[in-house]
Formats: structure tokens, C-alpha cells, sequence
């Protein structure tokens, strides 16, 4: 990385996940939107994190951030509990269930964000209430470019503040079932493009297993997801995938047209890795060869012969 | 095309359909898969059809058949009626129920190949019952690559025959849930390597919207589906992948390594025209430069930019 590379601020949780898969089970498995990430982005770009924790946060979590150079000086440690979530994949480790949320230090968090962050050149507010993204957009001077993820239960109850913070974002990253909810379209061609009335010129399409689709304007990419014999986890691959994502378009520091397209495979690469283990294991201690290698997989992954029949 | 592209032969159903969307509905609809595949690997290759219809038959679609080229002294006109299926389509336009199905002059099938049929070199068993594609197999001379078909009934109610088929033949084409059910896999990159461990070298596993992957031998493949912000009519598509993806093999006359990738997308472009509209209505009247401008957007659909971050 040279010392040129645009910083990268991302807000999100930092979460003790408690994960079920049909194989095997995890509890204390550090996770959260801004965790899973930071580590992905951290080796494309300087990160910067912004949330909270309580006292029963891993000493050992926090040392693995700073390992992977992520700027901890907007992660808040209070009196109180770790925003915690548990869940159950199903068979086929597409669909899941949550079985119990608790906010902890969540429900009270107003973010704050240290002077050195407010003037970082990409943004990305991942997966948390609409408010509070919109509390940082506001505290940063001039982003350069802003992401944004949501989920459906923001769609559901706090629709008014996500359409506030959507018309001010660059990049919407969402699932394909959301795209859907958020604007009432089944087709999804349309879901997309009624989204980018609503703000964002980018649309990301996440669709798991299936990989991702860029509405980027008029122009339309699609990235494969790697094809998997074992999946240990899926938990975070959105977040890794858009800390791939942003964390190129920051590296590059050229987010438009075709950067767009070679982001969308570094964030199906670091999703690719994310789902190899239970919370970060499997994004800590990667680097750029490995990615690289990966990222090389994908492009043979899509490779073929261009054909004449004219 | 030139006098040299090898012989296509297929054997599949030829049937009316009575089609019901969220938008519209299609009674008399002519489909069955050798209808679909037979319209779309007539661009690419000379086909020959072998399957039987009811006196009730449309004239017209004989006609249309003939004029793309296809021969048709394979296909008997007997007495009783023709296939007929009947299904509803649900609002995202991915799964259906079927309402009705009526075998007709079906039932009591025997194929029988024209002398001329017998050394086709690229055979392609499309889904019907596996004694069928046997009977029909067992009279062909030596067919350089041989593609099949197969559906969740058949994995039901016929598998030991369908295993005896599935042993000889070089190319499985089938639907994600049908690997699964076959293999009993829930990965899918597990169930093609057991699907390949049964017979076929190759392995393409369709996804519908999702596209489809292409396992050969230990090579990979993705193959995206065009987002299109209108389908008509779903029907068929499948079938039309099948015709575009031998097609193209036949025309290529190198089924192997590179030219099944470009097989692939070619299977996906006359997929993507199929979906367009009811019946074989999207495929009929297309010629080789549309086909190919489809395929360059394919070809423009999943490019990107190397990148390096070592």
C-alpha cells in the first residue's frame, strides 16, 4: 500500500455473534458489519472504524484489528454489553435464522467521530440504523465516495431516515430480496433501476452464492461467486464483499467505469474467503499474494473465447 | 453455416402448452423441449428432430420448423393428441406449478430413427423418459458427443434407468435442485463431482436468472444470465440453453476445453431470446447477427479489468 492511498471510513457493528451451521456451531464468534469489513479492507487501503463495544469485548478481537491496521481510535469501549446475535444456517447454508438479538451498547450509541477521520476521502456506512449513518455522513467534511448498506428491517421500520441517507450516497450494496421490498419491484432489472432514482447512481445486487450484479448507470456487470466444495460459515460475506469493494475503489482511487467492475471481483474475492471460516478467521492473516491469486481464479472463473457467427 | 457442420440429432417432446404468467396467458402455446432446443441449434447447426405429435398439431408450427431448417422425417404424426402441459407461474416468474399434464400419442412412444439419422455425430437426449433417450441412444452408429436432459420425475420414478443413460454420455445438462437430488448433495460443487463420478465428463448445472456453471473434468466455468427488465415466458429456456450450448459444439466441431466455455454463453444468449416471449415466438425469425450481437453482450456483461496488487 503506498502512503498515497485514500483512507476509508466505515461505520458499523462490531457484534459477538453466536453462529449454527449444520456442521458445527460457534459461539463468542467476534462479528458485525464494521468488523467483517475492516479486515477485508484492510489490505487494500487504510481503514478507519467507527462503533462501539462493551467491557466483554476480545482483548484478542481488538489486537487482530490492530494487526490488520485498522484505525481503532473511533471504536468506542463502554460500561455494558457487546451488541450480540445468534443464528441458525439451514441445510443448503443460503437461508438462516435469527434466533435471538440483543443491542447492548448499540441501543444507546451516538457516533462520534475523532477529528482525523472527518476528512477521509471514501465512506461507508454499513449495515446499522439509518440514523445513525446519517449522523455520520453529516460529522465528514467532503467524502469523495459514499457506500451504503442496509438490511429489511431498516426497510420495514425506519424507511423515511433510509430514503434520507439513500439520496445522498453513491453506492447502494443490498441483497436481491431487499432490492425488491425497498421498491415493490419483482423484476429485479427494474428493482434496481427504481433504486437509483431514490439516490445511488451504483447499485450492488448481492445474491449469495449466485454473486453480484452492478447497475452503474446505464451499464450492467456481473460477478460470479466462486463455486465452493465447503462453506464454513456465510456470516459477513456481504460486509467482506463490500469491504473489497469500497477498499479497491479507494486503493485505485479511480471509482468509476471500468474500476467499478475490477472492485466488484476484490469484493467477491474477500467474500470468497469470509465464508471459508467461522467470524474473521478465515480474512486474518491473508495477503496481497493470496488475494491476488484468488482474484485470478475469478477472472479464469468467467474467461471465454469471443465467437464469430457473423 | 457451412456443408461441413456436423449433424445435431435430438429426440425430446414436442407439445402444446398451456402457459399462465402474472401478466398474461398463452393457451396453445407449441413447446416441448426438442421444440425449443430444435428452434434455438437451428442457427448453428443442421438439426435433425425425432419425437411425435397428436393429428391435433398445428400446422403452422410444423411449417415454422421446417423453415428454420429443421428436418423433420424423424417426427411422427400419429393418431391421438399431442402432449400437453399446463402451469402457473408465480410473481418473481422463477417457479411454477404444473396444473395439468396429458400424455397423448406420448404414452405409447417408440422412437425410431431414419436411416439417415443414425450417424449424426452430436446426439442430444432432451427430457424425456430415460428408456427413451436409451432406445434412442442404442441406434445411433457413433455419436462423437452425446449431451442429456433429465427432470426431478425421472430422478424419482426411473433413476435406475436414468443411471444406465447417465453412464453413457459425455454432457449432463440439469437444474441446481435436480444435482442435488440426484447426487443428495447439498454443495453443488460436491453433487457435480458425484454427478461426473455417474458418467458425464461435463456437468452444467442451470440457475435460471442465476446463469448456469460449467464443471469439466476439474475446469470451472460461470456463465451469468442477462438481467433483462422483462420476461415473458420462462418456458423453454432451459431447452434453448441446451440448442445454443450443442449448437455451438456441433458448429465448432471441437467439443472440448475453450469451445465448451463459448458453448456456454451461446447457450445463454438463445436462453435469454427464449424467455422474450411465449412459445418458441422470441427464438423464431432471430438470424446469426442478432444471435452474435447478443453474445457480445454477454462477452461485455462479464469483462473486467486485471489488476494487480502484488
Amino acid at each position: 500500500m503506498t502512503a498515497q492511498t485514500p483512507r476509508l471510513l466505515v461505520v458499523g457493528s462490531v457484534a459477538i455473534d453466536w453462529v449454527i451451521t449444520p456442521r458445527a456451531e460457534r459461539p463468542e464468534a467476534v462479528g458485525g458489519s464494521g468488523t467483517f469489513f475492516s479486515m477485508a479492507a484492510s489490505y487494500l487501503a487504510p481503514v478507519q472504524l467507527v462503533g462501539v463495544v462493551g467491557r466483554d469485548f476480545p482483548e484478542q478481537a481488538i489486537a487482530d484489528l490492530k494487526h490488520a491496521g485498522v484505525d481503532l481510535d473511533g471504536l468506542e469501549i463502554v460500561d455494558g454489553k457487546t451488541f450480540r446475535w445468534k443464528g441458525r444456517y439451514h441445510d443448503n447454508m443460503n437461508a438462516r435464522d435469527t434466533l435471538d438479538t440483543q443491542l447492548g451498547v448499540f441501543a444507546d450509541f451516538k457516533p462520534k467521530l475523532p477529528a482525523g477521520y472527518r476528512n477521509a476521502e471514501y465512506l461507508f456506512l454499513a449495515n446499522i440504523q439509518p440514523d445513525l449513518q446519517l449522523e455520520v455522513l453529516e460529522q465528514m467534511e467532503r467524502p469523495r465516495i459514499v457506500g451504503l448498506d442496509t438490511m429489511n428491517l431498516w426497510i420495514d421500520i425506519a424507511k423515511p431516515s433510509l430514503l434520507k441517507v439513500l439520496a445522498r450516497v453513491d453506492a447502494l450494496l443490498i441483497n436481491e430480496e431487499e432490492a425488491m421490498q425497498l421498491t415493490g419491484e419483482h423484476n429485479l432489472v427494474r428493482a434496481a433501476k427504481a433504486v437509483q432514482k431514490l439516490g445511488p447512481n451504483s447499485v450492488i445486487v448481492k445474491r449469495g452464492e449466485y454473486g453480484a450484479l452492478l447497475f452503474h448507470g446505464d451499464d450492467v456487470f456481473s460477478a460470479p461467486a466462486l463455486p465452493l466444495d465447503e462453506v464454513a460459515d456465510p456470516t459477513g460475506a456481504g460486509d467482506a464483499f463490500a469491504g473489497g469493494f469500497m477498499g479497491w475503489l479507494a486503493r485505485s482511487n479511480d471509482p468509476h467505469g471500468e474500476q467499478l467492475r475490477t472492485a466488484m471481483i476484490y469484493g467477491s474475492t474477500l467474500a470468497s474467503f469470509c465464508v471459508q471460516g467461522f467470524s474473521y478467521d478465515a480474512l486474518f492473516g491473508l495477503d496481497r499474494a493470496k488475494i491476488q491469486a484468488r482474484f485470478d481464479q475469478f477472472a479464469r472463473l468467467s474467461d471465454f473465447r469471443r465467437a464469430d457467427l457473423r
